[in-house]
Order: structure tokens, then C-alpha cells, then sequence
């Protein structure tokens, strides 16, 4: 197991080159933002908050840990010029690693590969085959070319994304969840801070994941948080998860208050993943015990925002989309303050992705 | 004078090409961003709660009207090819029209202006003298130029902005705040929305701008809001401004939060506004009763937020700035909501400016 000695970060106050570069310091517990790791994460609350409750570092303005967040959820910026543009209905819909469209050449009936004049065969984009007309057609056969490369795309979870080009616009077609990153799809979620306020002073409950959950197991998550699904709409969706991973019943939770996004682009391999992510705060009255009903939640915790502010900048122990999520909560509720060097940068940093 | 009738937009639901063009509706009351009007606002209270008033047009999902606030507020952009760059220490630190830059020539002992090779003599970029090597010599040489051309800047107020590359950097030398937009120098703002909260309801206070200020007299405005001179930070400016125009007392000010920034670029003539603000909300005691202490605010009312909502997409009676800082308001505390059409371009265009 990890110890805090190793795995948190202690940084000095950065320079602006340091701010710019946003280096990477090297962390002994590393998880990636794209792929699942293989092991259940080694710590346990007590390591979260150890390296939550030391506020004598007098680190409290120093942004570095931050934007190494930042940082871990947009890697790979360098390799964009990997894919090429996944084309619907003269839309770019997504972006695929040449590599990647290779596989899909076998499939002339669903996917028509557009390659180079100059004869090297160099794949320029990916549409589908016109005689794929509707939505329901085309979600079928991308359906069963998935099922084909099932060895490549694992996780697999019968869960279906639409595909569009923006959000809010037509949908093209529909998408399993694990496989959105292989074709580059902007996938939409929404995140939710469940928080409680005692005396001025604002606590936020946090969740650590089961130990048996297929993607970062053991690690520190919201109180709430879900992908979108197709069909449902943002508010329902924060409903019905709020019911189902922390007990919340919707006499409480459709006082959920939306408050903006974050949006990141992480390239990993053959994975190019483009999220947006809508974000809530629901502030909880101050005796509310959350209850985790799917099994996908060990336990909770009810801490001090600037504790959890620590734990965010000090270690690798939340899953990394939900970083931004509580820096952008920080940012909100006047924990990050302007005069801190690196401000709007790191404000602006939360939107790297492509927030449409 | 304006009557609601004339005043007030009405919109129907937009399409996507028209969210993506922005287009402005032919509004009888109208006031530009960056250049004063010319008279006071034709307007009263009572025309403005009356507009905000109006609940029965079921527009609340349409985000039309926030977005021409956003683009009153970002007008030129094609002219973007008539500024040069402005370059101190080998850092951008503004855009000048070429036509001001003509007026600059006379100044040699000031500024250095580039030429192209190619005869045509057309300005490249403009620096300074060598030989002003010092921020105070700087300040105090391009302070003479500014008063010789006191007939082409109108309205000096006699306070000076930083001028830096980016906020919290290296200031290079000091500017009279007329001639920002003349430089094309970043300029820096706190804006403050005050509210209360009354049974679960939301209200926010608004100012009305006295009719002999020297800017946009008559208009709405936020409960305070101030540029932010040389030499103080934003909290601390805060609580000055707090006091000055709202009779707030510090021991209330010092709860203002800090919650993220918005940005406008605006060109129009020779002025290119480049503005940053620093948004905060001060939650208020229900009895709180503001009281204008520098003769800058005529009168201030309680509205609840939907009501400055509506006034905010429905007229041009808030100072165009404000508009954004409000619509940042509305985001946070989920009076916008994802499901509205264009939720997303809204809440990236709050930030359409250089936010650095």
C-alpha cells in the first residue's frame, strides 16, 4: 500500500514557467484518467484524511497541484494529428486513431473509409455507408461491429450514448459507453457536490468506490455522478442518480442547482476522450446521511471543504474527472481566490475540452 | 422617452442559426459598450419592473436575449486586421488601431513604430523607447502623450491602470484608464452582485446610475462594481468599492466570494476594450439596506432574480457589462439551466475575451 509519504505531493510555490508547463511532479500513486487501473487503489480513509487535515504547509494559495489535475485529464494533446475526423451527415461527430480505422476497413456495409490521393493509402476520415439511413440502422450495425472487436474495446457495459455533434442537437446515432472513446464521441455527464454548511463553515461529502467497481475501484468520487444516457434529460438524470448512489430522495434532490461545466481531452492510445460535464451542488441539511443503494459505493464522509481542497492537490486519490469538478466548486464557493498566481489560467484550464 | 412597448424584445424561440449569428433585434433603446451615450437613459423604475415583472410569456428557456447581451459587448471582431501589436519588454501588452498609431509618430521620444519593408510604410507593431527603460519613466512619458491628445481621448479620470501582459505579472508601466482602450491594454474589474435570500427566493439588488455620471448615466447597474487601479488587490478593492457605493461596512464586505471571471473583447474607432472582470456575490441580512455614499448611484431596488433576469434579455436598460457578470449569476445558481437550447455557447461565451 501506498503511504501518504509517498504519495502526496509537497510542492514549492511555482515559478510562472512551472505554471505553464504544468509539470508533472512524480507521484508515486499515479492512475490514469483513460484507462481503469488494473488494482484497487491503495489507500484507505485514513491516508485521505491524514493528507486532508495538515493545513500547516501554508500551501493554501499555491495552485501547482491543481493544475497537475488539470493536467492528468487532458494528456496527449501532442498526438491529435493520430486520428481523423469521424464524419455524419457532413457533421464531425467524433475522431478516430488511424490505427484504429484500419480495424474498421473489414467493415465495408457500415463504414466508408476515405484514404489519401497520393497513394500511400494514409486514412484522411471515417463516415458510415449511406445506405445507413436512420438512426436506429446505423446504431444497429456499429452495434455489431463493436461485438466483433469486443477484444480490442473492453468493458463493455450495454449502455448506450447518442452521438452528436453538439449537445442539444439531432442525434445521429447510438453509441455503447465503452466505446466512445474509440471514436473520439463527446460523451456528456453530469456531477454533482453534495455539501452541508454548519455554523459558515461548508463540508462536502465524498464517496470512495467499491472495491469491486470495474473502473477505479477504491477511489474517492462525489457524492453523485453519472454519464448521460440517451434520452433522459440532465435534471432527471442528477434525480435519479442522487436516488440510486447515495440514497437522496427527490423531495431533496430537485433542489440540485445547476451551476456550468468543465470539459477535458484525453488521448490515451487508440482512445480519444472528449467529456463535458455538467455540474450540480446540492446543499444537504446537516443530518442527512447518504446511503448507497447500486453497491458501487463503499463509504462516505462528510469533511471540511479545504480539507477536501487538500486532498484534491496533495494526492492522486480521487478519480481523476472528479478533480475538476471540485476545483471548479472551489473557484465557486471563493476557495481559489483571484490573487492567487495562476487564477485564470487555472479557471480557464476547466474547459480544455471542447465544451459544446 | 423609451416605453416599455419600444424598449423591450420580443423574441420567439430561437433556431440554432440564429443562436450561432447572434443576430440583434432592432431595439429602439440602445447603447453601445464602449463608447458613453451621448444623453441619460430614457428610463425609470417603473419601466424597468414592469418588463421584469412580466412572467406570462413563458420565455424563460430561451436564451436569446443573453446572448445579443453577450455580443453587445463583443462588437467588431472583424476589424480585429486594423490593430497592431503593442510590445513592451518583448511581451504583447496591447492592440492599437493603425490609424492612432499615425498620431503616435509625432511622439519619438516615446514610442518606436515599425514599418513594413515593403514602401507602403504601413505600421507593424508600435514599442517604446529604448531609453525608457523604468515603469515610473514610462508612466510619467506616455502620461504627456495621453495630455497632448486629450482632444482624441475624452473623459480622463485621472487613474491609472497596470499595464501587464497577464494579471499577476510583471507591471511594465502605468496608464490614465481613458486610454486603455486606446492602447488596447488589458483592464481589470471587480463586479459584485449583493443578494438576499427570503424563503428559498432569491432577490438581487440594483443599482440605477445617477443621471450626472459621467458614464452610462441612468443605467442599471450591479450593487458595486469598480476597474481595478495599480497597486490593490481585488479583495481589497472589493471592500473599498463596498463601501463607497453600497454603505457596506467591511465587516459585512469581507464575506463577498470570489466565483470566477468573465471577459469581453469590444472594438469600435480606435478603441479596442479588452476587459477582465472578477465576479463575487455578497449574500446580504434580508434587512440590509444599501446607501450611496460617493453621489454615483441614484437609488437602489430588491428585485427577485427572475425579474432581473427578464430585465437583463428583455431590454438594454443594465450597463452592458453588467449583463454578463448577471448571466455568470444565473448560471451559478441555476436560474440557466442545461436543457435550454445554446446552454453550453452561452456559458463559454461569458469568457469570449482574453481571460489571462
Amino acid at each position: 500500500m501506498a503511504t501518504i509519504a509517498t504519495a502526496a505531493a509537497r510542492c514549492s510555490s511555482p515559478t510562472r514557467s512551472q505554471l505553464l508547463t504544468r509539470r508533472r511532479l512524480p507521484f508515486s500513486v499515479s492512475f490514469s484518467s483513460a484507462a481503469p487501473p488494473a488494482a484497487v487503489a491503495g489507500f484507505g480513509w485514513d491516508d485521505a484524511l491524514r493528507v486532508a487535515g495538515d493545513g500547516g504547509r501554508g500551501d493554501e494559495s499555491d495552485l501547482s497541484g491543481y493544475f497537475r489535475k488539470v493536467d492528468s485529464c487532458n494528456r496527449g494533446m501532442d498526438k491529435k494529428g493520430d486520428f481523423v475526423k469521424f464524419v455524419v451527415e457532413d457533421q464531425v461527430v467524433g475522431y478516430i486513431h488511424k490505427g484504429f480505422a484500419e480495424h474498421l476497413r473489414d467493415f465495408h456495409d457500415v463504414f466508408t473509409i476515405i484514404s489519401g490521393n497520393n497513394g500511400s493509402n494514409t486514412v484522411e476520415n471515417v463516415s458510415l455507408q449511406s445506405s445507413l439511413r436512420t438512426p436506429e440502422d446505423r446504431t444497429h450495425a456499429i452495434g455489431e461491429v463493436i461485438k466483433s472487436l469486443v477484444e480490442m474495446i473492453p468493458g463493455i457495459r450495454n449502455e448506450l450514448y447518442p452521438v452528436t455533434s453538439s449537445y442539444g442537437m439531432p442525434v445521429y446515432f447510438s453509441l455503447e459507453r465503452a466505446a466512445a472513446p474509440y471514436f473520439g464521441i463527446k460523451a456528456y455527464g453530469v456531477h454533482m457536490n453534495g455539501y452541508v454548511e454548519k455554523d459558515g463553515q461548508k463540508f462536502l461529502w465524498i464517496g470512495k468506490r467499491s472495491d469491486v467497481k470495474q473502473t477505479y475501484p477504491g477511489m474517492l468520487d462525489h457524492l453523485v455522478a453519472g454519464g448521460l444516457p440517451y434520452g433522459i434529460s440532465c435534471k432527471e438524470n442528477i434525480i435519479k442518480e442522487c436516488e440510486e448512489e447515495a440514497g437522496i430522495p427527490r423531495s431533496m434532490s430537485t433542489n440540485a442547482t445547476s451551476v456550468g461545466a468543465i470539459s477535458y481531452m484525453d488521448i490515451e492510445g487508440f482512445r480519444y476522450k472528449r467529456d463535458v460535464l455538467f455540474c450540480y451542488d446540492l446543499k444537504l441539511p446537516a443530518d442527512f446521511l447518504p446511503n448507497n443503494e447500486d453497491g458501487e459505493v463503499d463509504s462516505f464522509r462528510l469533511i471540511p471543504v479545504p480539507h477536501a481542497a487538500n486532498i484534491v492537490r496533495r494526492t492522486d486519490f480521487f478519480k481523476p474527472n472528479c478533480n475538476l469538478v471540485i476545483i471548479d466548486f472551489l473557484f465557486r464557493h471563493g476557495y481559489i481566490q483571484p490573487d492567487s498566481h495562476g487564477y485564470l489560467d487555472l479557471l480557464q484550464s476547466l474547459r480544455s475540452g471542447d465544451c459544446s
